[in-house]
């Protein structure tokens, strides 16, 4: 089993663990906030709100055993007009957060300009200096709170593709350019400006924008935890240098709003696009904790993409799959609706009689679920299986600057931007739906040059650029006895936007073969492999040149898939959308044919679906004692599942159920929109 | 009955009957244009018409028996390169008309700008005095003729949110700042600035606007009738202050031309939307009269949002629509299509070969009825049930500012721009649909305050923002005896986009509680009453807390409706999109509902639909002797009815038919597409 | 007979004409490149190509007796920044097409601005001074290879309805009003500007661009051929002054991507739809040869507006097409796909391991029948009916500028841009499948004013816009003993946006009436002729007034087409949209009606399908000693056909078939996508 569970995130340990009882009757307040998960709720703070209101939301979260609040400290609300600071507001707001032992994380909102898109970035080097004054101001005023606990450096850093264009952009660039390696690798020599320059530079100034805050708090704050969020991350993953953010945070988080963030997905795809979401926060997060930031708890009418009021089902489902994940906190947006503004009314857990929704106390009863196991919820890691879903920025920014008809409604989806995410997707839910969890990461931050892969798989689904500096990475990979494999237009491009196939691919040794012929038509097909399965397929179909490898789907004497031997390793080659294809036509065919393709790797897989159960998700965890399994009914009926527990002495206990859901160790049966905590010991 | 009748609107009376018989064989020059309704049609100008081509629509109206004409006054057609003016074209349209006796409804029309957006306000203040030398230059030369009539003193002045910015602006803004009064109402201390400043500005700029016009053009003319028409008033509406326009007018005018203003209907609802259009004129005119200024009369190819060509019937509908709301006079766009430019040769009502158009023929035949029973006509006022439907500017204003997805095809189209509106209108539609003929009026216009409003029903349809000023007003209007029906997300914002339910909902006494939640979810539902009928709804599904309200829908414990008693009034709030619901699903279950509630109202009733008839339209008026009923038939069947006379002595005589309908005291039967006008005494 | 192929047009007739045995045994360069038409394909340059892989290419072309070459001479590859000039890799080029006996087109590709839709043009008279000596050195340095073949002056010049504004465009357009002519017709006195001004110009600055490059590569290559090829003909038709044109050229070429430029048509369409493209295309080429200078030869991923990969079948069925249409060369794009930028690893017909793609292959197929019977084909030129489709570039641009709703994807396209072009194609697509070939030409090309336009047919399907230019030769036509057939709007306008209809049709004699009134509705009808046969129609539906026509349909008395007698000739006018309503109901009502109309005239035509043949294309070319014969089966069954051929004696023989079809002759036999090839002598 080993090699099985080697792959876990291991997280700053728990310092001290203390045995709570009914959490109703304790004090709440955490003592180590990365054992055990918690459950807290954004306070929206804005002028006009009384020391009563703020009392009672705060009293509020004390009595949901939501002991964790962020906030917002917009500089507007306490920089007044004459240049004064004005800090009454937020002096309340930390003085109710004390009496009711609330730990705050405090959002730096300093003053922005009026363009939304340029807001979050500061103008230019003027700008910065009043920046820094306002940094000064609040952690110098607000840090001493015994209910401080951790500053959010900005909220939700992801740019759209823009920022701002000043003296201060201009020094950093050319600060930039002179850091940067001259590149030894040219695309035989046709590399030129590949137009990924600017998108780089994006990249480089938001980790450097995050590093240039964390200082500036610093100067005044050695102590307290130090946080950003991430958002829209299916469109703005790209902009994302975890590794480099590390170095300014203390722990990571992520917003998930369904109503904004998952428009790629349906509404029975919630779970997995948060579970999706938090798989790869967690990859950013490396050796440090990670939270959801932002979840939302409730309304949105006028705001945000579509509109949605999640169910108090869908707030369990989502907690737990954050918490399934690793996630060692789930903050909801936001406790209290703010009053006036553009999301005025909306988004609140607490209805307008300033009483707890039904999403508030489901989300409540979770937290004392937390408490209650406090020790079995502390110690319990994400159990991963050794699969990678490997993604590069390079795509996502490829796919933006080259996609057809963009704001088509009648375009093929594939070729917009979108299409490789939506590919990951796609095989990422269809291992979900056997109760697999895998790993999903940025080529840069896979563990690469091990001696040993064996046991390893990597996914690289619809990876239009895979970047030069990856290739041997990937050749040793396999040779070391890893497991590769590819479907779309996986390495049809370098970083240079050099199309690689045409001038030799540097992988056919790995490979065993290279790409002979991308065939586009619009619409789904099947394609047939050679023991006469089909797998759905869409609107690229690929075709291989083979040297060594074997064929196992052919057409008209065309191969379509291939498998290779390379040193140690395999590789499996389908460069055909199969993720797609199962996005529009199902993902049984495509399930099957993985699981059977893996099903070496799974016999002792501890815990598992025995077959693919659509719409059915599992996460799993290690405990100190045994696992944890989260299970969530997304179908439309009840289920009665089998279970594959590779040790038959391990027995089940319902933790939590909020449909009646009931567990064997070898079958489970659960509800729709049911969700299960199962303790297996 | 006098509860049920005294909300009549009262016009200016007729001074002078003339009783006239066949009217070819008459003089068709109006002696008293406010007693008669009548029929006209503009005559478009362009230079290369010759004497004759002029003579020929002049006589053309004449023998059609419609002698009103709108013509544009266009400055490029008479101010020449040189700064000289050349009246050529216009003297002769005058003497035409003074020789075919055809009263003149002249245009002003000056020299525009390039930018359609901003064409119809001043660019600056140099641009306004050219324009006051324009209206010297036309008024002191044409308001001498016989056939003058009156001065349109802008043609439709809706700005689509704009108008240009310049030193007449600024100057103008600065005084309408200085005219404010300070707000004492501060939205608990949240308000800040709403976002409709601009637009309150904008509003007020259009109605100085049309003042300084008229003070342009009394320094010239004291005595001719003016007038402005409104246009594409389901957008629009906001843009229009009626009290302020009153001022500056004699009479109030609309243009209704489905193919651009309608494209919230759809082709069978055309009479409605026109019926609800001249309601909501008549409410803006006050005591002034108003008209249909401009009437689609013929085909539009490519000019216009939709490609339609009016049919004789649907001509015959339009006309005993607008009439059978109180209009004074419906004029056509147009009797002769433009020669060259943007809408050359489309909308005319004469054809190519200047022969009337089965169009023109249809509306000559009810012109020639308008003119047989005259005695009849003058008289006949609006018989309108005492329930008011009420708008706000402001709720037009935060759905066009909070819209989610403007412009995307898929989204919902309850939170895009237009959702009141089309709520409204589905309310409005199923009433009329019983035959029952109601107000429609902004909120600023209802007549607040009188000591008794029993027998009164003020519908608040998803009427998203409800200003602080009208609380009290409201409240006083339930006290004393009213009835307040609300749905949708009416009441949730104030004036200043204050959320108004989560700090104490002010009238909280009057409906017997306040919002709880909204639930905000894709698509229609169906809303159980506890008498287990339903109606449907949609996208918007709020809950209540209940105070002192009776429920009378409820769901899983949660309150959905609510009826509450307050005073000598009620109220009935149920606060999820019944209008909507209605729109996708059909009126019928609304419908029925509505009666039910409303049944006591309209036990004397004069005349009605004894049950809910989709698809036919009925309009009543009040004449000296007894009522006029005006029937459209939209459903694609031939209807067989049972009218509900409250008067069993009273007798119906068909004064126009034109599918051969028929009517006794009890029934009517009425063909497709066919109007039918009744005579009942 | 003579009046049924008086209508052909002659080429440059071969000088010389070679038998060759088995293609792959001789040399395949061409002495008479306007005798046989011949294949090839672009070879995509870019710096970073070696030696190897140019020679590859090089050797690949005349492997597959592709004996022609098209290179874009990219100013960017050889001008370097400090002004320099390096043309090594086109040295290589230039050197390997000499070795391997490859003819190159060089396209002229001067640095351009970044700005895609102006870039085709000289910014300023600075930047055409910069172009002039980009000219010079690449024409002095190239002319001189022996595989130099022809300048293709500029790629594309296409306007999308943009210049760049600058002072030369300010001297051009100066230069041309002070050419042009005051106009003696002015719209009865009504006209003013009409909008088309600038487009004139632009149309104007296109052709004197053209004429420009042209003197410059004179001034030092007077030997050498010159070309330019169309592009988006569909869109950009109206930019394009084809006898301006011709003096610049010694022979014309199109561009035709299915995936870029045939948006108006689905997929089973391309082979008319570039048949149609030729058509136009030769007809704009007057006594000049022309080629299709871009087939797509590759699949298009990202690039390109739908992605579209080509099957073998419709690269042989696009090949036969242009032949049988009279192009006298097919080059596709492109043998090698390019490296990077934006359509990097696409349009190739080499697949990534530079092997020759199923597709090459079909081409080589192609290009070695036409070598092996090279005598055959070295005189086959188009049989035509003698059927002309007329269009006015004013059509087109009245079409854009009043288009209701562009953008909107629920618009009736009927009313949109592209509404004429549309009509057009479906009525000759009803002739194609009938296998008769017609002409199509802007109006000013066809040949007027012959004393005897007997046996000939004009049909100006939904011609907008008829410039007064052209009426008295429509009259003369028919006089002479011409058919005219009319349907859609076509008459509506002149030239200056002027509705002539309305002040008296000066055609009224010819077509023995006028218009009467245009009915626009929305969505398809049926007209019904009084032989009760029915036509299926869309959006407009036209009525007429009758002077001396005779009415065929008639509806509640109103006459909606009529024939008329006018000198020795004939008029049809049915003003309704047939060619849409073919286009959505199908071709079938048409055809019948049309054919019928037509049947006199084909009596004796040499070789047609005996009936409608749905989805099959059949294009005839008279040869020396016969006809061939070339037909395309687009439906999804095999077919069995009569074929009416006039002489008995002719006997087919099949000279290619890619799906073992067979003829008789009296009956062919294809299978679906299959394309045959027969010569009948």
């Amino acid at each position: 089993m080993s090699t099985l569970v080697h792959r876990f995130h291991f997280f700053r340990a728990s310092a001290l663990a203390i045995l709570l009882g009914c959490s109703l009757m304790v004090n709440a307040e955490p003592d180590d906030p990365w054992g055990t998960p918690y459950i807290g709720a954004q306070i929206f703070t804005q002028p006009g709100q009384t020391s009563e209101d703020l009392e009672g939301w705060f009293r509020t979260l004390k009595e949901s055993d939501m002991p964790y609040c962020r906030l917002r400290l917009d500089e507007t609300h306490m920089h007044k007009g004459d240049g004064t600071w004005d800090f009454k507001l937020y002096d309340t707001v930390f003085e109710m957060a004390d009496k009711y032992g609330i730990k705050i994380f405090a959002d730096l909102f300093p003053k922005e300009t009026s363009d939304w898109r340029l807001a979050k970035f500061p103008q230019n080097k003027a700008h910065l200096q009043e920046w820094a004054e306002y940094i000064k101001q609040v952690v110098t005023r607000f840090q001493k709170h015994r209910s401080f606990y951790a500053w959010v450096l900005q909220n939700e850093p992801g740019s759209y593709g823009m920022y701002p264009k000043s003296d201060l952009s201009a020094e950093l660039m050319a600060e930039w350019r002179a850091g940067l390696e001259k590149p030894t690798y040219v695309s035989q020599g046709y590399a030129g400006s590949n137009g990924c320059d600017e998108l780089n530079f994006q990249r480089y100034y938001i980790s450097w924008y995050l590093k240039w805050i964390s200082q500036q708090v610093r100067q005044y704050d050695k102590e307290h935890e130090l946080h950003v969020n991430t958002h829209s991350i299916y469109e703005n993953l790209p902009d994302y240098d975890f590794p480099a953010w590390r170095k300014s945070l203390t722990f990571l988080g992520a917003s998930c709003h369904p109503s904004l963030h998952y428009g790629y997905f349906d509404r029975t795809q919630y779970p997995m696009a948060i579970s999706l979401n938090c798989d790869i926060t967690r990859s950013g997060a490396g050796n440090l904790p990670f939270i959801v930031t932002e979840l939302q708890g409730g309304n949105n009418t006028y705001s945000g993409i579509n509109e949605l009021c999640p169910t108090k089902e869908e707030i369990t489902q989502w907690i737990w799959t954050s918490i399934g994940c690793g996630a060692k906190g789930v903050v909801f947006w936001t406790l209290n609706p703010r009053a006036v503004g553009g999301e005025a009314g909306e988004w609140g857990m607490l209805n307008f009689q300033q009483q707890p929704s039904g999403r508030l106390k489901a989300a409540s009863v979770a937290a004392r679920e937390l408490i209650k196991h406090k020790e079995i919820y502390a110690t319990a890691k994400p159990l991963l299986a050794p699969i990678y879903f490997l993604y590069s920025k390079e795509t996502f920014w490829m796919e933006q600057a080259k996609q057809g008809r963009p704001g088509d409604a009648t375009a093929s989806e594939g070729r917009l931007a979108g299409g490789m995410i939506k590919s990951v997707a796609a095989w990422y839910e269809a291992l979900l739906e056997n109760g697999i969890n895998c790993h999903v990461a940025e080529m840069q931050d896979f563990d690469w040059g091990k001696p040993d892969h064996a046991g390893e798989t990597i996914i690289l689904s619809h990876q239009l650029s895979v970047p030069s500096r990856h290739w041997e990475k990937l050749r040793q990979f396999v040779k070391s006895g890893g497991r590769l494999i590819a479907d779309g237009l996986t390495f049809f491009f370098d970083e240079n936007h050099f199309s690689v196939m045409q001038a030799g691919f540097p992988l056919e040794d790995v490979m065993g073969g290279s790409l002979q012929e991308i065939v586009a038509n619009r619409g789904d097909f099947s394609l047939k492999l050679n023991n006469e399965s089909h797998l759905p397929a869409n609107l690229f179909k690929g075709s291989l040149h083979v040297t060594s490898g074997k064929p196992f789907a052919t057409e008209d004497g065309t191969v379509l898939a291939m498998r290779n031997a390379f040193g140690r390793g395999t590789t499996l080659w389908i460069p055909s959308m199969l993720g797609m294809g199962a996005r529009h036509e199902g993902n049984e065919a495509l399930s099957k044919w993985l699981m059977a393709e893996l099903s070496g790797d799974f016999a002792k897989f501890p815990i598992r679906f025995q077959t693919w159960q659509p719409k059915l998700l599992m996460r799993t965890m290690k405990t100190s004692e045994g696992y944890l399994t989260i299970v969530v009914n997304k179908s439309s009926e009840s289920k009665n599942v089998s279970i594959a527990v590779a040790d038959s002495d391990l027995k089940p206990a319902i933790l939590f159920a909020d449909k009646l859901g009931a567990v064997t160790n070898q079958r489970l049966m659960i509800h729709p929109e049911e969700t299960l905590v199962i303790e297996w010991k």
